[in-house]
């Protein structure tokens, strides 16, 4: 089966590319660690030219027998690769933006086997703190365009990852979203403060301690907030209350239970409603688990997880941008 | 004029040596940065003996000149020195607790010299989620005794730090406490995260830029808490809103806002009342100048400095532990 079009997924510390065919069907995919700020570093020759370019190395090792084996099929890409420190700036788009929006706004650059790279856009939000995202947007407008008929109003799509996303959607486009820093939060503390003294890593997934440290978040004990209840995590150790081993997941559930508790008092004012959204969640299978975990103990009723949300919503902007002729749509 | 005391403030970074005479006054003091963690490690001689033992170095560092001239002084310790660890393990004293209950569980450990030092155990406050406290206890001690005739019930007594804490105290009692892990998540923030990547650091204080912060935690936009509005130190830098010497203090006006925030919130339900507690901080004069600033913004209407809290702490400790004749008191 003829491909149709390379899709990549292109940030700070990982590649994934996508070899689609007509309808958006999955022909292969790789993983590769070359994100934008771990680029490949050794010179050699790209379509008969010397070539010690970061990107242009990552993009042939990311799909350039794709490419020798089809030279004409197009590329799209989404992801920090179009940032102020990508292979070429993607001005970010207002929202509301759905995919008409993004896939007009494609920003192309020419590799140097001639091939243009089209990079999607991030998303902004301009409201008194400003947000933005890069990458999440091609995989809500995948999750969205799958959906198909539910208009969004009672919908609230997760990203968690570094920095988690949470985004309202109507009517096929982006209107809100929040980011949380939880990810990150989680790695620096656990590597570089107190915390992370008393910690032992490594061992499976402790789903009691977890769901314990959601627990205090969700509790009275938690309306002080993670600055203060974060100290637990030591002092419920310096008590032998709280092993080395169970510290980790014990950290992990207590932040992860702050920001859902946080999102859901955000979504029932922002809605005016007690009324909880339905979720879908995309990312990491592991981490999506956990968020499964902490959003069931806050009351979110319906959470299910969005599948192949990446290569859809790639597939959908590259058809938007007119890349593949209407009639392989599907 | 002859000593009565030496007083050592021994904390993980740094240890305080005040050398004091009759009613607590302060004869000499010296500061140094032998910590716990970082204590000397040459060997040398000390009262004849060759010795490699970091906390002896450190002492004698610290005060062996003074034990020199007057060999019968005795010392008084608190702080890290006391955990495990530290020189000698103090352990624990439950709230609430005064200065007799700390007085009369002063843990001796014996020098090389063959000089005791009396350590000062930390308190524990035993809730469901348990704090602890090691040093702050006898600075609390000394600003509670000076005050005479405040009985605190409408009294909180602040000591921002890397952990800060907030002490609730009734009839010369450490009742009730709060910690905050506020400075070291600034930290490990500043320099470990994404957010410390776009600050440019070292300049002066920026108090328009600490204030926004600190209103940003106390609007409706601070709502959704620290692990969302942090976020807003790096989207604000991206929309050209905040300069990259500005981020610092706006990142330490919004930790610290969303603390006092936080405080006043737990204060109010704790005290079933919309009135918040007097307020006397304690520590370094720079940070309790942010604090007073972030305090004043969120309606803490009465706040004062402690002065010489840890030395008056440790000489009434020393009083109430029989170290000093109760003559020389005052």
């Amino acid at each position: 089966m003829l491909a149709q079009l390379i899709a990549l997924d292109w940030g700070t510390t990982s590649l994934r590319a996508y070899k689609l065919a007509e309808g958006g069907q999955v022909l292969e995919q790789r993983s590769l660690s070359t994100g934008i700020m771990q680029l490949p570093r050794t010179p050699r020759v790209i379509a008969g030219q010397p070539c010690a370019d970061g990107f242009e190395l990552a993009f042939d090792e990311a799909c350039g027998d794709w490419l020798d084996a089809q030279p004409g099929l197009p590329v799209i890409a989404c992801g920090m690769v179009g940032s102020a420190q990508g292979w070429c700036e993607a001005a970010y788009r207002e929202t509301p933006a759905n995919v008409a929006d993004l896939g007009n706004s494609l920003q192309a650059v020419r590799s140097i086997r001639g091939v243009d790279v089209h990079i999607v856009p991030g998303v902004i939000q301009r409201s008194r703190l400003p947000n933005v995202m890069r990458g999440e947007e091609a995989q809500v407008l995948g999750v969205l365009h799958h959906l198909a008929g539910n208009s969004g109003g009672d919908l609230l799509i997760g990203l968690p990852g570094s920095h988690s996303k949470w985004v309202e959607v109507a009517e096929g486009c982006i209107v809100h979203f929040d980011t949380f820093m939880t990810g990150e939060i989680f790695a620096v503390l656990s590597e570089h403060s107190i915390l992370g003294r008393t910690q032992q890593r490594g061992g499976s997934f402790d789903g009691d301690a977890f769901d314990r440290g959601v627990q205090v978040a969700l509790s009275s004990d938690g309306e002080i907030g993670p600055l203060s209840t974060l100290f637990s995590a030591r002092s419920l150790g310096l008590t032998g209350e709280l092993s080395a081993s169970a510290q980790p997941d014990y950290l992990s559930g207590l932040l992860i239970g702050h920001e859902v508790c946080a999102l859901a008092h955000a979504q029932r004012h922002r809605r005016n409603s007690v009324h909880l959204p339905s979720i879908i969640l995309i990312g990491n299978s592991q981490l999506c688990s956990r968020y499964c975990r902490a959003l069931d103990a806050c009351g979110f009723a319906r959470v299910s997880l969005g599948e192949q949300a990446t290569e859809r919503g790639l597939w959908q902007l590259a058809l938007a941008a007119g890349l593949i002729p209407p009639t392989l749509s599907r």
